[in-house]
């Protein structure tokens, strides 16, 4: 059996953190397993992926996946990830600056993916939703009157920034970069979590709803989203959609000193 | 007024994350200039800060501090400024693999710094730790029993597995990097906020002891923890101590389906 260049180890029954890398590796066209998602007679599986996570057998188990193994290699922190696999795959601009600039973007789309689990675990992902529903409703609350918009206006502006009057606008550089997928990975996101939220605020973001829709649009994430590589949205991943979290935006809480 | 080569942008009355910004700079004895802790005549002050986080003239604003400026380049994002920081300081093994598992590392760090920052504030950051006491007693109780062991087994792991029998452990290489430097100050803030069960768990981390330490009296590093230049540990930043929240690990949660 041919093994493929990179193996991406991650949950087979969400997108999660995974789906990052998913789409990076799809719309590279790169020769990629997704190696919990083969059938348990090739090695896939959860059960097998919780077995290599804590595995002797690896130089240091990673703290968390997703994992990356090319060769030799083995690397967590899907950022991470990205920043290895940008230049490689011809996702990130050549020079030190922009690729800096790439993963610091790629670095806060993470930290707003943490903040979007957080709203149905804000007590212990340790815990079940159904265990945590009153903090979860007010974490909501304050995700989605401070937080989406303040994610979403950021990066709206890097987009403009970055393009000026250009109508195929990018986050970084003149092309498609890996922050750019990941923009639409985080849009599509926000989107099935809080319908409401984002209706409201999609006016404020023109930029990064062309970019989104461009992703979407690309022959290969196209052919990646119909197949059945791509994971459903789903209530195990960090993006559910809970009916009492789908908050309309709207009561603003004051600005207070934390 | 000759300016610094390296100018850090960070709260000036907090560690937060910046000082793990502060710490590789101070450790490599690097020239730079902690602006915001400037008097207000040489450009410092939170105000100052703030007018900069926002401002126009910056090509884009980042979206929070820290922030490096080297020449024209602005850099956000903690692990980031360390990974950018890192070979230029001489803070990071010279091969390729060791550099993306010291950032690997590095991120698993800042993903700490979040759930420590969280138990105080798990509802949000706009609103007072007062408001939020009850969920933030909840949090506190699973970071405490489940998530400090956790990081903590984890980089005692990953220490061990790096160093062998050698006396003098390392998180990466066979020489202090900007990680071991983060993992001092994860450990001494860990120990700050939640003294309870840093002495508890303690006796399970022998190698990050070690590694704490030695950071901790190596010479520059020991001049600056006595200067001024240090903030203080206090309840404004990422690690507070409340004795509400320090909490004896104990109570074994079960693990359950998130």
């Amino acid at each position: 059996v041919k093994k493929a260049k990179y193996e991406l180890h991650y949950w087979p029954s969400i997108q999660g953190r995974g789906e990052f890398v998913r789409l990076a590796l799809e719309a590279a066209g790169a020769e990629y397993a997704d190696v919990a998602r083969l059938p348990p007679s090739k090695g896939g599986g959860a059960a097998k992926l919780v077995a290599l996570l804590g595995s002797a057998a690896n130089a240091v188990a990673p703290f968390a996946p997703p994992v990356l193994r090319v060769g030799r290699l083995a690397l967590a922190q899907t950022a991470n990830i990205l920043l290895y696999l940008g230049p490689r795959l011809n996702l990130v601009p050549d020079d030190e600056a922009s690729r800096f600039t790439a993963h610091q973007h790629q670095l806060t789309i993470m930290d707003a993916v943490v903040e979007a689990h957080d709203t149905h675990h804000p007590i212990s992902a340790g815990l079940y939703y159904e265990d945590q529903r009153e903090p979860a409703l007010a974490r909501t609350r304050g995700f989605v009157d401070e937080r989406i918009p303040k994610f979403l206006r950021y990066f709206e502006r890097v987009v403009t920034d970055n393009s000026g009057k250009s109508k195929t606008p990018y986050s970084v550089g003149r092309s498609r970069s890996y922050v750019d997928l990941s923009l639409f990975q985080l849009v599509s996101g926000l989107k099935y979590a809080f319908p409401k939220a984002m209706k409201h605020y999609r006016r404020a973001i023109p930029k990064l709803e062309a970019l989104s829709e461009r992703v979407r649009e690309e022959d290969r994430v196209a052919a990646y989203l119909e197949s059945e590589r791509r994971v459903p949205f789903n209530e195990d991943g960090i993006f559910r959609r809970y009916p009492e979290l789908d908050l309309a935006p709207g009561r603003k809480t004051s600005r207070r000193k934390s």
